[in-house]
């Protein structure tokens, strides 16, 4: 065989319905494209981030720089974690990734040989699987329990760990994380539920990484909980970057905070700039921009309140729209920007979550990611970003298509009464 | 063990002084750095190339774009090699990465599995091994041939393969790897002598990577021949970037060309694509800016030829202080701008290049990188890219701690003779 055997876990669910996107837009149709969280697109990146942008070019940042960061991005987000999260960390534990996904590479490389595993939680952000899987890695997958207001089963998740250690597996799993506030379900963990996960991380000796790049999109009244607040005397990573909070996802800038000075931490930290040196550096103009778009906390500020206070009320509008829809149920979201809703394939007379995205895209010229990518089959995820006239256009329209998919050939009287 | 067995393999020569180099600097030290082939610390890039990359970022290209590059890029980079090797290509067939480091990655995680192999040769550049081997591939080395004008040694090669093919090991061999022009040669391989190595992979049903980034860079007559101009029934890829003839290391895009209609090169066409989504996209408005780079051939033009000629000049200078060096002897580059000449550790009186290096920084304030990390111990690699009284100042420093190193304990009159 000419392909790697483990190159069959490349794959992106996100992504995967863009190729029949694009074929039926150049056949003259408009999609409207509910799949990809991209901010930019509805809220334009501020124009004092793009200022510095502009600047860097002009003073000619444009050679190779330090692989791990440019000082004064480092600076920038040490800051703002001091200031954030009462987190102090010196310039070495910080290093600047190219996204969130290339820390998630230097995560699964630097620490997983075939037959080593990772504790993930359903529903997962669809790359952290593969990315595990190509490194040669498992998946122990706990939950996020919709009945729980998707806050992590911590029952389930001791019940693992103590069946781990007492089999001897135990010392083959090497991270556990979390996507907090989370991206497909739109929640913020509990403050109670994240100390029992960091508890049981020290209990068990296990690195925790939590990928919080939604950090600053909370609303509804909810208060998140950063691992730095909780996680005292366990070595923990923090995975963030520009494209969410900072508005800036065609950057393509991340970063990995590695706190701990404590012997994994502190190897895991020299593995990681080691892993950067590799590709030389991030994109340096960049860097200049998004250390900018930290440290002007006025502006950005600003442009945050906007943003997250629109969101919310996008968000609020949709899920309202979404709860006539008897064949749809929803936790209401209070960060992020995606709608996750469990569909009632039974009804709608689908047999999977695939083949309702996939119809959608077909009749309804909408595009949205199936559950299944996230590992929860039954949902669809939908990107809640537009301004509500495009919004509840869409909506409108998967309510319809979901009340004629559901009627079908069944008896009138049911698909009246289930239409009211 | 808590970071992975492979991860050890995480390695970059050519920074690794790096760390005592910027401690020495914070010491009050002026050091000349001659380690990171880093075109625009002296060649400022192009106005024009920053102006499109301003436009973009004004007209708020800062969201997410197609995985595999935006199509203006796309079609610049296929323009590009339809004027220059006749090479048609579709858009499919062109993939745009974070440098070409990404690419390689790509590469390895695409083909490479436990106990595969790839075909690489000395010296090399010196992120190729790590990258194969971090995969879980094993080097098979072949060389670039110091007395024939770093040419590579054919018969060798032919030799290797048809012991290879014997033993039953050459269905393991997943790619052969060239790097034309040459780092660190600094040399370019002859044509009659290509178009044996395409003749081979063709025989042995070898996939050809060509690692072309200096493609441009080319001087003292020498003429280069891309493997788009000889290779016309073996799958084969092309490696290139922005870095080098585009002097934009700092925007971090590289792309790879694949353009066979044969299952080998649809496939991994397809699986480069594949891992492209998984990390969302390139830095987009380096993107825009890249396309503008190669599309306006009238500016790249001037551009090109004047960095050309003066890097000519400066090796140039830099070769003729290099052959009152006793010590020392190099192979005239033509091609790249790396001096990679070999030094006599015994008259030297040091046990190793990496000793040579170190004691040049701590005692003379340059740094280079050793030829072992390139595969050629006793060699050591010269950035030859600044400016004559920087370049020849610093030659200058080797040559005279070379003269001193020499001298050591030996009898005056063999330390006179040398010195002449």
């Amino acid at each position: 065989m000419f392909l790697s055997n483990r190159s069959r876990y490349a794959q992106n669910p996100i992504e995967e319905g863009d190729a029949l996107a694009e074929k039926l837009a150049r056949e003259g149709r408009n999609i409207t494209k509910l799949n990809r969280g991209d901010p930019p697109v509805y809220f334009p990146t501020p124009e004092y981030i793009l200022n510095a942008y502009i600047e860097a070019l002009k003073a000619h940042k444009t050679s190779y720089t330090n692989a791990s960061g440019v000082p004064e991005l480092k600076d920038a987000i040490r800051m703002r974690y001091k200031k954030r999260y009462k987190l102090e960390v010196d310039s070495e534990s910080v290093i600047v990734t190219q996204g969130v996904s290339e820390a998630l590479s230097f995560l699964n490389e630097a620490l997983i040989d075939d037959g080593d595993s990772a504790v993930l939680f359903k529903p997962y952000y669809p790359l952290y699987v593969p990315l595990l899987n190509l490194a040669g890695g498992k998946e122990i997958l706990e939950k996020y329990e919709e009945s729980r207001n998707w806050n992590i089963h911590v029952e389930s998740l001791e019940d693992t760990l103590k069946k781990l250690k007492k089999n001897g597996a135990i010392s083959k799993v090497k991270y556990l994380l979390l996507t907090n506030p989370n991206n497909p379900t739109g929640t913020v963990l509990r403050k109670d539920v994240l100390e029992k996960v960091v508890s049981l991380a020290n209990e068990y000796d296990l690195l925790l990484v939590s990928d919080e790049i939604y950090d600053e999109i909370v609303y509804n009244g909810a208060l998140f909980t950063s691992v730095a607040e909780v996680a005292k005397d366990v070595p923990f990573a923090i995975l963030n970057g520009a494209s969410k909070d900072f508005d800036s996802t065609g950057f393509r800038l991340g970063f990995a905070i590695i706190p701990g000075s404590d012997k994994k931490s502190m190897e895991l930290k020299e593995k990681f700039a080691d892993f950067a040196r590799m590709r030389l550096s991030a994109n340096v103009p960049a860097q200049y921009a998004f250390a900018e778009a930290i440290s002007n906390t006025k502006e950005h500020e600003k442009s945050i309140a906007y943003m997250v206070k629109e969101i919310e009320s996008r968000v609020n509008f949709a899920v309202s729209m979404l709860k006539e829809n008897p064949y749809i149920s929803i936790v209401k979201p209070n960060s992020a920007f995606y709608l996750f809703p469990k569909i009632d394939l039974k009804e709608l007379k689908f047999s999977t979550d695939n083949e309702f995205v996939n119809k959608l895209l077909m009749e309804e010229n909408i595009q949205l990611t199936r559950g299944s990518g996230f590992g929860a089959p039954s949902h669809i995820r939908i990107v809640s970003l537009p301004p509500k006239d495009v919004l509840g256009d869409a909506i409108g329209r998967i309510n319809e298509f979901c009340r004629k998919s559901a009627q079908g050939s069944r008896p009138k009287k049911k698909a009246a009464k289930n239409s009211k």
